[in-house]
Formats: structure tokens, sequence, C-alpha cells
């Protein structure tokens, strides 16, 4: 069944990343590789994570974004990386990326911070991104 | 001990809230309730939580907000309020930060967005605010 | 916008609970509550709560509330006690129940299980039901 | 010292597992690999998870993995596996368990829920168990 | 059933309480009110917690109550006023209570902390103790 | 920019750690390995957690990392092993060390403990330190 809710993810999906032949959702893995043991999950993720909650009115992408890496720093999930993707894709720069991170330690204490930002650190290699030098000279100098 | 970053933490909190002679620090509690217990903590969180963290360069004051009610969420721990006020103050409507607690839904589950929701329900109502008639429109025909 | 989605939950709503005039959905809170901040909660809760996860098979209704609870024990949220009153509607028995929160101890701690065994127990006496007088003899007699 | 309690959680944990010669307690870890650093931890997984807990009235095996499982996935601990293991020995179906993680999506948000299902995924291809034919079918038709 | 291990369990627990007539284990709430849902809790507690646990060498027991102080802070778990109390009576003196509480902000954040920090407060309140002038003095002035 | 915080803080992790030409702070990772990525890091690890925490009076060193080791068993996180040497360098024993990850059982659940005594096991063995046979031997026979 192809629901007009899933339609709507879809769509917000192609905002988010970008497609190719290969990989119709891009860098998003929004369920296929579970296929054989919870064949509806694609269908859940593209319907209520993306057509429902994306396309929501209120924040624009970056602050959804962002507001995602801020919840998977605190719980400690593994899932960081994939968002630091869509996160640099809508437009986030690094120096938001790990200004993020670096502002939860007040929040979440130094070890759940210090874990995602060696996934941030490892993106941005992969990705040849880095912090702007401008950022980076300030923040020697205070 | 007065340290520069002390000083410094202390401009950044003038930022964030309104303070008043009952209050230098305004809505936000930074330690003075706990003088007998903890003496050193007003400095701790001025000298650090405001002069190193929400002094730092890479996001501006609303996307600093944003990332730690999002971290709260997360957390389910009950000073909530006391940012969405801060929210409130530094210019995120309430359309951003109603936007923030619905969007953590698929991260967080919906037990720990509705305890947040409903704190953020009640600031609403105490500040005299509400989401736009725009957005509640929008959010009724989807 | 009415969805299928949205009908498939309202559908098995009406097994999980018993709606009368003035609450059409029962004892379950599914967002009316916060019509004002997020007037797309019920929408989201109905359809992807109930239409893509309640009515999904593998798990028949009993053992899908006593998951429920399990996780909400081992979070420490504070809903537990609208799924007590839901799984008893379902079918669960007191000694299910209680041996559910019992039986997480090892798993998180005595603190988090006696949380959630007061809610048990303060839902148990309002709905007047009781652990069944041979499992307290047993439990008496270990 | 063999205590009474003891000998109740060994009898318990013959249920859950198919010990042979050279693993008397089967696939499941009860401490045997900490013998160093924490002498005694056999001895208490023995007495209190399998003698007081898995013993206790309430739920059948098949519910007390199941509410195991739940737990673990809500927490994001590494050890759900093993449990995965046990729910099939005791009789719970990859229906019923790949079921349980998805059912848990609303409340502790899709990381953790798509880290377990990884994990069960995993087990599944080990055992050689897969859902059945029937509730794929159901899935891909919703 | 008496076990040997509920007897070491109830010795344990008369080193680390005040027992008197009306409370035969003190303030220490060993699962006494929990008799109508789980009439093995207390059983559980003092043979498995104190019997097992609290009886084990390595540590002493000011050393027991600071670790399990700790773990709940960190938990954000609502039982720390029960152990602060142990804490006193057990010979930690308020300069380490709130010593402990406060060093763990830069390890759970400033939220947990400081939800402990105000249980500690009204604990000592109650008990008559205050940090010491001397602790007071140097935290005034660092 | 230099502060008399960070001075403290220095001469705290001395303490603390060996330090040697390569390593000026021994062991610890106060935030050297990011500087690419948040080149303040150090700056805020130094004057937060050792200028104004670490330097804190009101328990001992052991007590200092004791406690942190407490909390982050609790929390789950992967950075105990280098809390389990700097236990070490400051004189907790082994018995110490393992008494307090057994001791949290009955607080965090059998599965967070596990984890944490595998870090320490795989730490002893590196140090090639070990529990005391006196205290081996009372664990076996209890």
């Amino acid at each position: 069944m192809t629901t007009d809710r899933y339609q709507q993810g879809m769509d917000k999906l192609k905002e988010l990343t970008t497609p190719d032949e290969n990989n119709p959702t891009g860098h998003m893995e929004v369920g296929e590789s579970f296929k054989d043991i919870a064949p509806d999950l694609t269908q859940m993720v593209v319907e209520f994570a993306f057509g429902n909650v994306y396309s929501r009115p209120g924040l624009d992408n970056k602050q959804k974004v962002l507001t995602t890496i801020s919840a998977l720093v605190a719980q400690g999930t593994p899932q960081i990386g994939m968002h630091v993707i869509t996160g640099l894709k809508v437009g986030l720069t690094p120096d938001e990326i790990a200004g993020c991170i670096m502002h939860l330690i007040p929040y979440v204490g130094f070890p759940r911070s210090l874990s995602a930002l060696k996934v941030a650190q490892d993106v941005f290699a992969e990705q040849g991104v880095a912090i702007s030098e401008e950022m980076a000279e300030q923040l020697k100098n205070r």
C-alpha cells in the first residue's frame, strides 16, 4: 500500500540526501537492510519519521538535524554519524555541528560528548571538511 | 576569586536573561539556592557553563538553547522549563520550541516527548504565548 | 486528512480500551490534551503508534502491553500507569503485571523496578484488583 | 557454600538452555569468564537471577524472556543476543522476537530498536531461523 | 524459608541503619510496603542486596554507600535520599556526600547533579547536619 | 590564555597520572586528540574538570575516582578503562575497583555491571594486577 503519507515522506527524504541509481534514498538507512526481519520497517520510517515528522512546519531542515544530533549525543546511541552527514547536506557547517556537540558538555557530561566528537571527527575526515580557520583561531585564543 | 572566565560568563548570562534588582541573573538558576551545601556551584556554573561553553563561537544563542532543550528531552531530566523560558528570551518562537519537542518523537519515543510537551505547554501559558495560528492551521490539515 | 492508517489505528484502539461518550478513546491519552501546542499529535499517535505499530502481527495484545510496560520500567518514564490499565483491559492478570516488574530487577536494578511497582500498586488499588491468593501463597513460602 | 537457592537456580537454568559436556550452563554466560576478578559472580547470578527471579511464578518462560529483551532494547545494552537465543530455546518464535523489537519503536525511538534488530537479525542467521512467510507476506501488504 | 543468606543480609542491615521497635530495618525500605503486590520482595532485597552484595569484602561501608549514591545520581532515580541517610549513619560526612554529588558534574552533567544536590540539601536539613565551616570557607575563596 | 584555574588543573592532573616526555598528561586523554575539531577542549577539561572539580576539597583522590567509575558504570559509557588506570595510580586496589563494580549490580542491573567488569578485567591484565588472594579465597567460600 502506498499512502499519501509515504509519498510525503519520500519527497522530504530527497531534500535531506543525494540519491543516485544505487541508493534511491542516498546515504540514509531507512530500513532497506532489514527487509528479511521487518519488511514493513521502511514503510514506517518513510511514513512516520519523514512523512509525519520531518515534513512538519516549525523548524527548518538545519534546525531539525541539529535537534536530532543533540538528542542522540544525550542518549549515547551509535547512529550519530548518519545524521552528521545529513547535517552537512542540508547546510549545517562543521562549526555548527562541532559547536553543538561541545555545547552539550554541561548537560550530558564529557564522556557522551567526547564519544560523539570522535564520530563527527571521522565523518568530517571522510567528507573532506573541517571547522573554519576563523573559529579555530578564536578557540585557540580564549 | 573572580576570574576573567567568570566575567565572561556573567556577560553572556545577561544576553540570555532579563536581570532585575532582586534577581541579578534573571530567571536562570545558577546555583544561588545551593550556597549552603555547595558554595562554589555558582562559580562553576558561571565560569564553565557560561564563560567556557555558552560564550563559544559556532552556534548562535537560539541554536544553543534548541540544542540544550533537545538533550534534556532525551534525558528525561526535569529542568526543561527554565530553558524554554531562556529560548523565548533569545528569540526562539513557540513554533520552534514545540517543533523541536515534536521532532524528537522518532528518536526518543512518545513518553519522553510528551513529558516535555507538558512542561512547554505550562511555560507557554505562564508567559502568555502560543504557537502561531498559521502553524496551527497547517497542522490541523495534514 | 483522514488516512486509511488513521482508521486502522482507531480500530485497534477500540480493542485496547473501553470508550464511552465522554472519552472516545477511553482511558488512553492519545494527544487530545495537547491540541493547543501540537494539533497533529493525535494524528501521529493514532496513525503511527496504533495504525502502524499496535496493528502489526507477531505479538498478541497481551504480549504487546507486557513489552511496552517492560520498556517503560527500564526507562524510568512516568507513563507506566496508563499501560497497566491497558494491560488489565486486554487480559493481563495482576500476577503477570507484577511478575513482569519483579522479573526486571536483575536487568534494571531495584530502584527502577520499585518505582514501577508503586505505580502498579496504586493502579491495582484504584481498579480493585490484586495478585491471586495462589501466587501470594507461593511467594510467601519460597 | 551451595544453598537451596543455588540448586533452585541451576534447575531453572536447565529449562532455559541446552547444556552439554563443555558448557554445563549451555549458551548462558553466568559469570564463568569472570572467575579471576569476581569469583562469587556465578553464585550471585545463579542464586539471585535464576533461583529468586526466573523461578518466580506469575509469568511463563516465554513471557520472562520477552520482558527481558524489551528492557534491554530500552537500555541500549549490548547483551541482547544471548537472550534472543534463550527466547528461541523456550519457544518464542522469530515472529514474536522481531515483533517485540518493532513494537518498541514508539516507546524507545528508532535508534535503539534498529540496534536491537541488527542483533536479532544476526542471531537468526546463525541459528538458521527466520520470520514466517505468512507474517512476511502480511507486512509487505500493509 | 529463612536461608543462611537471609540471616547474613539481616546482620548486614543492622550495621547500616538504626532499627527500633517499630522499624526492625530502621530507615531502610526493604520491600515491606509492597507485601500485597510482591510478597517475596523483602526476601530478595535481604538475601541478594544485603546478603550477597553489601556483605561482600572489597569496599568498606562508607565506600559502598558512596558508590551507591554515585550510581543513583547518574541514573537520575528518585531514591537517593534514603542512601544519603544511610551514608550519614555509616560515617560519611556531609562534606563527602556533597563532594561526591559535585564531583559528578563533569560526568553526568549539571541537571542530574543539581537534582541530587536538592535531595541531599533536604536530607541534611531534616537530619540537622551541614557541610563543615572549613570546607565552606575554602569553597568561597577558590 | 592561561588562567589560574588552568594551572590549578594541571597541578591536579600530575597527582592523578604519571606524565613522561611524550605524554605530559600521562595516560589521561584531556582532549589532545581533538585539537582539529575542538581546539578549546583541552582548556575546558583542564580548567573545569581538573581545576574546578578534581581540585575541590571534600573527597580524597581515591574517593573521587571511585565516584567517577560508579557513575560511568551506571551510564554504560565506554570510557571506564581510563579511570580504572587512574584509580590504580592513586592507590585504589583491584579489590576496591572490582568491589565497586560488583556492588552496583542491585542498582544498575547485571548487564551494565558485567560490561564494566570486562573492561576492568582487561585493564588489570594489561597492568599486571589482580584481586588479592585473600579476597578471592573469601569470595569462593561464601
